[in-house]
């Protein structure tokens, strides 16, 4: 277990989601974690300390929880993602905290005590306290276990998103992945077995392929294959061909899932974990009438800010994981000092899948 | 000029666009083009002779004026096209024909007199005279030069199409595309100028590259560059970023087009002539928020079978080459005798563009 230290404003020490937090005298400053130049995170990543701001007008001030480090912020940090926030810049897409204090014109729900959620992606969720608009951050249900609220926005979000935007599915109706044990994957099986859909779900061959296949089948997935098994499968040959693909690896798995489509079917490409580009048969475009497109949260978040299916998209989410029909995915807590520790291990590697890190304050 | 000879209900001998068509005595027999295999075009396809029938019912007596011979129709023989038509089968999805007799519960606007069209694919064009059943037909215009009307189904229909169903475009917006003086790319062109569409328009370097981007803005190009100088052209970088790309190459020339698109453009792809699939970095749709997608006009006939907006097009159609702002591609008249002239004319070959192969009977 945990020990944590806890800042202004935390509740007395006990247990939040297994996590101690302990209480400690007030110490009036508060820690963030700030990059001034690109490159790597585990050198130009440096704590910095400063006086616990006060909130005022439509200021609130969060106490972070929990944070996830993702490998979107390492890419970020490495000054190779497509968003190059201005330096000196907090790093963190994702995270709850909690309102301790708000200023005179918050309006809103925002209030102490709520837990919540940011609106955009790079608000810079590492950091034992932030000042932020109100109306940058999220309300979210109090009830809800540390992790999963911590990586709720993300990953089951790009899932769900992918599931409703691209292709009406109906009860039984087949959607095909490759990546199938990323997060995004995990989350795509549980809210698709949630909707009635039945997924194929292609993953790498390893030496715990069984396990791995049971363990996703356990969440829900109709059919695990691996890369090699794909084409000869007959669980995937007995099931109606697929018309949603969802591909995070492209390069030659991408094309693989994409040739499994049924006409008029879609794939969308949200990764590349292969560092391959999609190759596209010129027949599957003309013959097979099949659309590419991607999918990027963040660009979705910026373009729904405060659009009613982004909260109606929380309220399904939170309403899954209070029917434990979500989990969150295996992972690690982390205590913000050891950030280095959540750095190391969250960096991309090859052919495995590590826990998430998740930093908890 | 072509002598060419006239079968039962050819009108008196005179000229029709530009082709003499000598009286001949009324033999009583048609000539259809068959092929029982699929093979070398040169050598499986036969002529073959028949009386002349007579149109019971619903069915009408069309004669032939005039077939195109595509590189599609070439594929279709060689057994390697998308469709494989049950054999023994006549070649010929494009072609016009006059009605000279009618069945007894013929009705619609198809009389004898009428040019007509075929409304599906693969009705067999290469053949004097065909039977057919009046609701394939589609009456076009009596007014319009034989070649525009022997080509405007597949090619400009193909552009027509893909510059109304996949962006919506307003005047001044900017479509780009390789394979520009394709037939297909020529009719871009002209029907993009007529919607007030600017257009960029990629071409293979050539030795008479100069004169090929006269005769291409002649017609109504807007900016006319090879593949070299497509990333570095000043005229392409002045003009806004194109919504839509329309891509007939693939390989290497599709990715460059693709790379050129604005934020959530649309490259549409409606042929291979690299013979390379399409490779589509993974940034361009997750980032850029590309869609990719593919048009057939074999399957937009079927589904659109007599669906109004198929007349429409073809009234636009028609009413620009009325106007004179769609005009015929190059192309040959071969007499129906010579079809294996033709046939050889409109194999693919790599690096030319050969003239429209077009059989007169």
């Amino acid at each position: 277990m945990l020990l944590l230290p806890a800042f202004r404003g935390a509740r007395p020490s006990g247990l939040i989601n297994g996590v101690l937090f302990a209480k400690r005298p007030l110490s009036g400053l508060c820690t963030s974690l700030v990059y001034g130049e690109y490159g790597d995170p585990e050198k130009v990543v440096k704590r910095k300390q400063e006086a616990i701001p006060k909130p005022e007008g439509k200021q609130v001030l969060v106490r972070m929880l929990a944070a996830t480090v993702n490998p979107a912020d390492i890419n970020t940090i490495q000054g190779v993602y497509a968003i190059k926030p201005t330096l000196p810049s907090i790093p963190g897409n994702e995270g709850v905290g909690e309102v301790i204090e708000v200023g005179s014109e918050v309006g809103g729900d925002i209030k102490p005590g709520c837990r919540v959620i940011p609106r955009l992606n790079a608000w810079g969720t590492w950091r034992t306290h932030a000042l932020a608009q109100y109306t940058d951050l999220i309300k979210i249900p109090s009830d809800v276990d540390l992790a999963m609220a911590a990586t709720i926005a993300v990953n089951p979000g790009t899932a769900y998103r992918m599931l409703k935007d691209f292709v009406p599915l109906g009860t039984g109706d087949v959607v095909i992945q490759n990546g199938a044990n990323s997060a995004v994957g995990q989350a795509v099986i549980q809210i698709a077995a949630a909707l009635g859909l039945r997924t194929i779900n292609v993953v790498r061959d390893r030496p715990e392929i069984s396990e791995l296949k049971q363990r996703l089948k356990d969440i829900g997935a109709t059919v695990v294959v691996t890369e090699g098994e794909l084409r000869k499968s007959e669980e995937v040959s007995a099931l109606p061909k697929p018309s949603l693909a969802l591909n995070c690896v492209s390069g030659r798995s991408g094309t693989e899932v994409l040739r499994q489509l049924a006409s008029k079917g879609v794939m969308v490409t949200y990764g590349g974990m292969s560092r391959q580009p999609v190759t596209v048969p010129v027949g599957s475009l003309i013959f097979t009438d099949i659309t590419l497109g991607g999918f990027w949260m963040t660009r979705w978040n910026k373009e729904h800010y405060d659009h009613p299916k982004r909260q109606q998209m929380l309220d399904d989410l939170f309403e899954l994981v209070r029917c434990n029909k979500l989990k969150p995915p295996a992972h690690s807590f982390v205590p913000f000092d050891s950030y280095l520790e959540a750095i190391k291990n969250a960096m991309p590697k090859e052919g495995m899948l590590g826990k998430k890190q998740i930093l908890v304050f």
